[in-house]
């Protein structure tokens, strides 16, 4: 094992100690002028207060969520919850102080030297990616070594347990194997901060965003970011909450998802090697010898993620590093590029060394291929250097509502490609590995983490530097260059939204295969896992299709919830601007100062309200599926979420992203430029737009894979057939 | 077989009888004065126009699809699907006759009595209603009468057939009952129709009104209807084809679907009896002796439509005899309770006198209650009645994009109740009577169609006698009187369209399951069939899951092609009024007359133009995933269809009614009323929801049920394992 374990170790140090070197290289430099570093202390403190009063809910939650599996299970496995949960909560707030530290940085930068500015934008990035990885990563490891003894091949057996009032309500004793517990715990923690920071920094985000835009735009006239506006920091805070700590809670958790869910399949398969299905399937991936093989096929996973963490090392060094300062876009580009082409050296370097077969590389490869692909299809679709968003301008300036209809006409069109590679990528990596198979396509797609949250961070970095310039009022040149820096991410950021989407689709459907096995094994045996659409037995078929139905509903309404808390929130800070303009007429004349605090209280306040409901509903409804129709319905009420939320995700998405570039593209001067008719049609689409491409598409991504992680962790409780059979 | 199929003979006669007394009870009235009458004409003619078109496109389809099927088969079972085909088509034909001749009556006797006024359009949507479930009826007892042989329960078995080319390819036989084969291309006949006049019509009818929106109110602003708009006809003969038309299909379609999804898998059962798990369900349902009961448990199903058809001749006899006119709301409201309650009555006693146990009964009654809870939920959250539009309207006065980002929460919201009432529905009645249950719970929702076609027909009559009124110019009171017979049929017809996807959804469940006994069956033995989402054996498992992904993509794909295909057609009628604008400015001034028929024709050829590709895609999907994944994931993919198309239908349906009802609320007064930013605002929410409403929510029933009725009758063809392991 300790072989295996030391270049872990190696990895998570270095990653951890050039996240600190990229945040050296934000902080030697200067902020620039008094005005600017005010706006930068707004920012920071308005994102620290969202993001204080948010941990302070979240250890309430996550206290009693500990509490809850210390009583039912043992102290390690509410142990890998809290540190799951505290690793990326850090991840968050790492992060975020770096992107907050670079953002006026940039705007000084760029008043001189594009190229350090765009250095400045990247390195902020480059901590909240290789954090985001490195921590994940540093966690595993940890509860792999120290709870070793549960991991050895020697120990490893399905676990029986009676637990008081449990056992007693349930009529039978839980079983379950213990270290595939402790890793769950583990990633449910990770998930529930990605719920946390996606849904409420979701709201947060496009609250104070269509606030700001309603008063301070539609009414009064105001540029963006404008000074005077009193949301304006509230609008720079949400890009922080929502697009840094919320995307790269996101990633984080796919990350830890799709690694947990091979380490799951792989041990309930390990455990049950004396069945010859089981072992059919070992023979498959290469391994005759399960037990000698064992650490090699319970590490590769966490090896192949290192190794993609090397690989985005090199590529940020050679972003950082590299002279050329015309193309940017091009660097970025490459970056991503030598990220994916060097894991990918280094994954079939591994998986050659180990004593499995290359199928399961080609897995890694599908997946991917596979991400690659749908992002670059969102890109396609929400660019408008291509023919479907140019489309759509030219359909928005026909009017409003023919723009509306025509952007959820090119969402919905645009999961024709996404939804054939994906079944693809599934046909294949199964028939190349099984079951798990497809966790190790997740794998794949989720290597290469580190790469794609830099990238996706430095987004909105760049795009905090142009606020700050605006709010600064530096020369109108300063402002261009942030611009240039900002639009050069979009690319790029797209791509990496679409993978997003992508990445959760796989890694959700590879931790509800995880749960099968997991439903499996709480019966006591270790067989292949079937789920039977319609059952010749009879008390569980009706159950799965009536799950399927429910599953594919709750992300209806899941997003309705969240459609709404945005509407609502951003109502109530438009009183508090319109109470502020009222009150203190000269914040208009900009003779007196903005109350931006309690624009920040009050939208952190309601989005942290609103996130209520939706949370519960997340948490709640594997527990109330499986106690109600069953183990077998619960895996179909997943998979039938699945379906949902992956659809409508891209659809919220990519409409939402084509709208708002058809009105980037109109604000270019097409039909009529800023100010005409068309561009007004273009604002609606992009206020209808924008809640679905922020808010509700990435929190889909979380609803399924949190509540498949519970169910894994909760399996075992859950009775075989509908409770009132 | 003679005592069971007499009495539905008997109905057969009685439902075409009485709808020839109701068309002689709209036709003996006055279509009033020469205006009127042209007007009639015009839109007569254009109904005709396109519904000759569409016959003869779908001549040629149906011709290729009959001559496939006598060759791959047998001449019966080509038979059966002309007779589907041409006696639906002929339904259309009737009851488009009957509500032309009834609009402009209603005009001329809203001059003087209301209730006359009513009768008149009451009794030509009786026509269609009863042509409808008459004519389907009449069908099926036909070919149970003239292939009895085929029927009989001495010849009933698995016939093994090899074709030519077709066994070489596939390298095996063909496994069929081919009594299952017969009913369910009669059923396909019925659906082909249905794909064309719910698609062509569907677009039809948006992209004219829409078109007529456009230029004629927003940019002449010329008020509804207006003579001088060239489009205004083609408006009004879109509401005839696309909800006259179009639903009148869509039910036909859905009431057939559910009665042979009953006979196929009852089939199934019958031939399979001596398996024991076989046996098992045949006893959970009463039923000892299979062979002895035979006959009943074939026809029983039919039976119940038949009391259905009783009990809404009961209820439109009430609807025109009953003196009172104050509350004409309450009338329709009293005639679907009575149809209802009727119904449930005579299935009662039908299944107390029938072999079988109560346990049938309770199907049916869980279906109907179903149906009305999911039509009471559309109605909740589209009526302006209640809190869901109220509110929508008030988001809506906050601008546009707020409203219709608020519209769409509502729909996604809407779907929570009929998700949990049809998963409810369907564990209990698999429950209470096993797969067949389901099928029974399906006949349940529609076994009463007649009346729902009856009322929803009512509608249009209304909407169109508004139209002749303000294009004939009669006086103000008219036009009130025909708008307040207008209001009163939006509510029943609310329900109703929640109606037609509620038992979409359960008919299109019932039809996959009807086609899961067929794959079954077509390995050569009779089980009770499985459908496994994850399977053991390794060939099929992951192709049953990429098929659930791909089948929840197709709807998505199919939804963006129909609200391009109303965009791209309103945008060419929209060009062709602007020429006849410029080119006779005398149009304008009323001086010269608009050139309806260019209209007329334009919008025809490009609707139906626009149909191709979606129809391809319904009609080819289950070839391609049957050949490519094999007849379980084709089981796969019709559960991902499913569950795609009941959500995204309900979703469409409310968001779409509920910003039509917010307009009109706000119409009404409230916020400012017609020419407030209110107004604008929601005008723009309306033609964002339109097309939702009226052309994807209702195609997307079309959709799940045609793919499920071709995977049925094709079902033999494909081999069990993806073709390319």
């Amino acid at each position: 094992m300790f072989e295996l374990v030391f270049p872990l170790t190696v990895v998570c140090a270095l990653a951890l100690l050039s996240s600190y070197v990229f945040n050296w290289n934000v902080a030697r430099h200067s902020s620039g002028n008094e005005k600017m570093r005010e706006l930068q202390k707004h920012i920071r403190e308005g994102a620290w207060t969202f993001m204080f009063e948010e941990a302070r809910v979240f250890s309430v939650v996550t206290l009693a969520i500990a509490i809850l599996l210390w009583f039912l299970f043992y102290w390690e496995v509410a142990f890998a919850f809290v540190l799951g949960a505290f690793l990326s909560m850090s991840a968050g707030f790492i992060g975020m102080h770096a992107a907050t530290l670079a953002n006026a940085k940039v705007t000084n930068a760029a008043r001189s030297d594009v190229k350090k500015a765009f250095n400045i934008a990247i390195s902020g990035g480059a901590v909240m990616g290789l954090v985001v990885a490195g921590l994940a990563l540093t966690g595993l490891t940890i509860i792999l070594v120290i709870f070793s003894s549960e991991f050895n091949p020697a120990t490893l057996t399905i676990e029986s347990k009676a637990i008081p009032f449990v056992s007693d309500i349930l009529g039978r004793q839980i079983n379950f194997i213990k270290a595939a517990l402790i890793v769950s715990a583990y990633s449910m923690g990770a998930s529930l901060v990605a719920l946390f920071d996606r849904v409420g920094g979701g709201i947060y985000t496009k609250a104070a965003d269509m606030a700001a835009d309603l008063v301070g735009k539609a009414e009064e006239h105001l540029p963006e970011d404008d000074p005077r506006n009193p949301a304006t920091i509230a609008d720079n805070v949400g890009d922080n909450v929502g697009d840094v700590g919320g995307l790269g809670a996101d990633l984080l958790e796919s990350f830890v998802g799709s690694i947990i869910s091979v380490i799951v399949i792989y041990l309930y398969m390990y455990v049950g090697r004396a069945n010859p299905d089981i072992n059919g399937l070992l023979a498959q991936i290469g391994v005759s010898n399960p037990s000698a093989s064992h650490w090699w096929l319970l590490i590769a996973p966490l090896l192949i993620v290192a190794a993609g963490i090397i690989a985005t090392l090199i590529a940020l060094v050679y972003m950082v590093l590299t002279k050329q300062a015309k193309d940017m876009q091009k660097i970025l580009m490459n970056g991503t590029r030598v990220s994916a082409i060097f894991t990918i050296i280094f994954a079939s370097a591994i998986i050659l060394f180990s004593p499995m077969n290359l199928n399961l590389f080609w897995c890694i490869l599908l997946g991917v291929a596979t991400g690659l692909i749908i992002g670059f299809v969102a890109e396609y679709y929400t660019s408008s250097k291509y023919k479907p968003v140019r489309k759509l301008a030219e359909e928005t300036s026909a009017g409003a509502g023919i723009g509306i209809a025509g952007g959820m006409a090119l969402g919905m069109l645009s999961t024709f490609v996404p939804g054939v590679v994906l079944a693809l990528a599934i046909v294949l990596t199964y028939w190349l590995a099984g079951l798990i198979g497809i966790a190790y396509g997740a794998l794949g797609m989720l290597s290469f983490v580190a790469m794609t949250v830099s990238v996706d961070t430095y987004g909105p970095i760049a795009d905090n530097a142009g606020g700050i310039a605006q709010g600064a009022e530096l020369p109108e040149k300063v402002r261009k260059v942030t611009d240039r820096l900002d639009a050069i991410g979009n690319t790029t950021a797209a791509i990496g939204k679409g993978f997003a989407i992508g990445s959760a689709a796989f890694s959700a459907l590879a931790l509800t295969v995880a749960y099968m096995w997991s439903a499996a094994g709480s019966a006591g045996e270790v067989v292949i896992p079937t789920i039977e659409i319609l059952s010749s037995d009879a008390r569980i078929g009706g159950a799965v299709i009536a799950a399927l139905f429910l599953g594919a509903m709750i992300p209806y309404v899941f997003s309705a919830l969240l459609i709404q808390a945005v509407s609502e929130t951003a109502k109530k800070l438009v009183e508090e601007i319109k109470r502020q303009f009222k009150k203190f007429p000269g914040i208009l004349k900009g003779t007196h100062k903005a109350d931006y605090k309690k624009c920040i209280a009050i939208t952190s306040q309601s989005a942290l309200k609103k996130m209520v409901v939706p949370a519960i509903i997340a948490l709640s409804m594997p527990f109330i599926i499986g106690f109600l129709l069953g183990k077998y319905a619960l895996a179909g009420f997943l998979i039938g979420a699945l379906l949902s939320c992956m659809q409508l995700a891209v659809y919220c998405a990519n409409t939402g992203g084509a709208l708002d570039n058809a009105k980037k593209y109109i604000e270019e001067g097409h039909y009529g430029g800023k100010g005409s008719e068309a561009h007004v049609a273009s604002v609606i689409g992009d206020t209808v737009g924008d809640p679905l491409k922020d808010t509700v598409g990435p929190s889909l991504d979380i609803l399924v894979k949190l509540m498949s992680v519970v169910s894994i962790l909760f399996a075992s409780l859950f009775p075989t057939y509908p409770i009132f059979f």
